[in-house]
């Protein structure tokens, strides 16, 4: 389960999946990272798709987490019915959003997700209902100013289970330019106090890289997840850097 | 127009789409190839995705060719339809499948062609009718043992305007496991042939590959065209090479 | 019309699409059922596949409504242009919720609906602007102790014209394991209330069961629409029994 | 970029996509319209056809607007990251309505759209992250008695770059029946209040017409974009004009 | 039935769907035409679309035929199988392709088609075997000169229900420009010639236009079923004319 | 490996997919059937399809077979590409079809199979080119009168492992109407025969039903591998009866 994954403080590499394909999807999946992350927000993909790409990913693992679009009823309880078992949340900003989000991922009393895991069920069949309250992991972005300052709120909230940290985001809540490493020391000291919060409440801190050196940095810094890039990113630069080789070569 | 491109005489670096999808696809054509091949083939593309991907990489260039799944005439003419201005037909054989081949590319009287170029004719809407007959471009594969020995007569055959030489199939066709650089002297040879054939009969000559290095080789031996790999393997590749930095830095 | 099935105090079987395909769509369909359902909460269906499911669907009924995943306006005018003349709304817990709903289903002055019925004004052509507002059915669903404290005000919402009570939630909600048949008296009796809460107000009141026989049971309970079972489960049965049957016939 | 049509005082004449289709939406690229609008309100479309559209749209021009289903983050982050650079907004009432517009569609300090522009940072890849902050157009529908009594509040809200009137659902919200060419003389007033207060504040104004003759009028009387109607419905008289006459004609 | 409007020696005025999308089917269909064309020729349909277009198009008639894009058993079993009840066939050129093409229409021991009629047999539920060979009708495309002059032994193939006249390939037969409506005395006279063979054996024809006028010309010569234009260039014709009129109204 | 499974001598219950969802595939693939086909002769599935379909099964078991439409190379090697690892060929009636099947299922020098595995090579990583070879079940329909009269040579070919016998297809080459379980002793002493050569040449013999109670008697004549019935008629079935059901239940 990918809750055991995430919180088993290992450094869990994981891949992330803009590109609406079951094809691409598959591919990411046979490589044997740690994690996948299906993109709804930012990724190119909406609900029907992911529900294919799922489909497919698991025929390799479980270990994958859905980014919905916004923190919203109606998309997180679809995914989760759909069988995704880890959600991240994006601009998680406070107390209230981190209670909504929790909310939205577990059944009554705790929250106010309806049931019917129409492929959760199918998958997970022992336990359709118990697994969602004790299996899925929530997952809280802090990726702005004010989810900063409200970083202890958030990781204390019962129910969330770890943070993801989006150094671009927070670069643009300082006023800079995004970037995925900081360089701007507010910032870098932003990510490090998310990530000892996270810690210091039992939570696992998970952080948005895009290449495996500032994965590795990440994890030497002490965070349980990194991804490593995302996949159109990574697919340019491979047409990229062939292209040019073969106009250069001598 | 491509036409113009692969038979300048220069080196034709040529992109390989073998996944379904139109925004790798556009990732593709995004990156400045002098020429991109759509395989309906190997490819897990059929049709109605082709129409969709050569919809959007039109957006960047002309420059598509598509790969039919065999030498039949409703594929051909479809994606002839469709907007693909060029050809490449797997297994030519023989003089017969070379005019098999021109006659479901070309209109009367030189082939069987019918007229109705939906979308083509919007693209190039200055000469829907003409512009077939004089600028769709017709390769055909040389990748078997038989083919080899019938070059003179295919190279030759009115409306080839090239070959493009599978060295896998040709491996195969000589008994060995399928290379896309074989080792064999014979096979080695054979792809000499093939390119000297073409060139002595003013076609051009093109040629998979599966990296820079070797499509840098293949121009220096004096192809006109190459590949160097294919989408979905630079994809994999690209995965599994981050996932292996990101298990192994120190 | 929905309207005329649901509101005749007969006693409406209703299938539930929770599959997306248009081929599953049309075999539900043509089996003559009073009213069919496609789920957009808990089944695999967006809204893309929601247009052509009904597009299908229509062939045969207009017997047909739309579970939206939660109460949101987007969707819920979204589906409406599309042609369904019902909405069944999840969580509707008080006359908030209930108000919200019947503002999204209906035109000023009684609501906020915005008029572009694209694909209903083709169905509906005599009256596109009226039908909305007289044809269309609004549902809320009862499924949590809140709803059915606040039953009296739902239901005598202006605009609500009937109730489908969901079993599962409602169990969940009373701190039970999900059941579409409860045995926890309170829940049962909660189930009744609700009935006769939407008989006392003229309402009709429908209820998810998953049997025939369960269905047959709702109906003499004093129901005017029950399902019989979700399409996903049916299909699943049939195999496994076939399957089972294969290898232990002797 | 479509901020210079629309601010540029001209007259965009502006085509209207409600079919959810890449075929359909290559054709109207292909006319010349000054600005093409893909309707995910009342249109047929959903998020992943609006992606593939615009992919194929952009081949032609990137004068492109979105219509979102309502003033919802989600949506509108992801349609913005697909690479539309204008979005409008059904039904803004009010002040609060318009900021929460320009919201999601501006980056911090302004709003609170996140960061990640996946195919909009590819197709304007010199500036991925100003360009939103200067280019994307951000347009308020004027289109109920609550919108009209506060458009002054509207159009000076910062970051609203124009508005789009739709006389349908202002007739509406009068109490009338919807009509694309109001006779009632208090909504043919409200348009021109409207108007004039865009104006004042040096916004555009558009304005959803059926026909190239209305649309002449709304340019006559000051408006800088009009529609000329929808896709489907100039089908569908298209079509129904040619069966007239074919079985009419002696 | 199809068989009973062409068979019926009305005029059958005929819509031609050559974009793929229910949506455009679906209102092509709700005009009221006589027969409507499915083409997977010059169409950019596939098999999967057209299963889905026919699926909508049957909510309306089932007066609808498929252009197959070859003579070939397999395409043209499937879309039989999915209950389109006319064929039409392109180039047929002689008595062997017009066998051809019976016999994969046809169950033994007439023909050899496989029996499997997965949604024809819902449909047409009360003879899924006879119905196919007493009702589909099969249609042989004359557009070549050798198709001319075999048209005889064509039309006199047992199975052959009538002929479609494709003008555009016919004259490109005869060296000419394809044209809808050709002036070449040689080519106008073989378009009548073939028209009276069918006629002499029973056989129905009908004829591509690409307006009401030509085909009302095509009535009164005869012709018992004509298309009036195809749907995309219909569309772009209706979008154009608005632009143009937009841009130079006074 | 299904050729494991079919060449074992034990009764391989087999299900059947003509609907063309991967979520209908999922469902069949979760029941433990020791083998499934995905039908693209009748089934409403085309090879884009058929893709996403078995990226779903394999997910849960690599013993699937692809029904191809027709005896054709460029669908064959297509779903072999794709990862099929057994075909079904209809209507293979003498020596010819079976030699032009085995033909296109293996590499040279046995056939004539084009190398790039695109898919399968990732799922069988560890011998991409031989395991074609070697792996590839080639599967035989005998259907037609003229295949028993040949089913001695189809089954002494060289390449072909089993057979898979069309009862309805029989019954009509027969001149009766189609059955799956012939009355006719002709068809079935045919049946027989074609089980009985089968066995002799050391292939196995599977054969079309639609009950578990067909099946069952099957196997018990000696058949190897049975269907249970077709996915779209199990489903239809279920739901006439539940509906039957709710409606006469006292």
């Amino acid at each position: 389960m990918i809750r055991d994954v995430l919180k088993s403080g290992g450094r869990a590499v994981t891949a992330w999946c803009n590109i609406p394909s079951t094809v691409t999807a598959e591919i990411v999946a046979q490589q044997g990272f740690d994690c996948i992350g299906v993109d709804l927000q930012h990724g190119l993909i909406d609900y029907q798709r992911a529900v294919e790409m799922i489909q497919v990913i698991n025929a390799y693992t479980t270990n994958v987490v859905a980014r919905i679009p916004w923190n919203d009823p109606a998309i997180t309880m679809k995914v989760l019915d759909a069988g995704y078992m880890g959600i991240i949340c994006p601009m998680v900003n406070n107390r209230r959003d981190a209670e909504l989000l929790v909310g939205n991922c577990t059944y009554p009393p705790m929250g106010r997700r309806s049931f019917g895991p129409i492929r959760a069920g199918r998958i997970y069949r022992d336990k359709p209902f118990q697994n969602a309250v004790e299996d899925v992991v929530v997952i809280a972005m802090i990726e702005t100013r004010e989810g900063l300052d409200n970083v202890e709120e958030i990781v204390s909230t019962p129910g969330i289970d770890g943070i993801y940290v989006g150094p671009g985001d927070l670069s643009v809540s300082f006023g800079d330019y995004p970037s995925v490493d900081p360089t701007n020391p507010a910032v870098a000291a932003g990510i490090e106090t998310a990530r000892r919060a996270a810690r210091a409440h039992g939570s696992f801190a998970g952080i948005a890289c895009d290449s495996a050196a500032l994965a590795k940095r990440r994890f030497d810094q002490g965070f349980d997840m990194a991804t490593i890039g995302m996949d159109h990113t990574m697919f340019g630069a491979a047409l990229a850097g062939a292209l040019k080789a073969a106009r250069t070569l001598d």
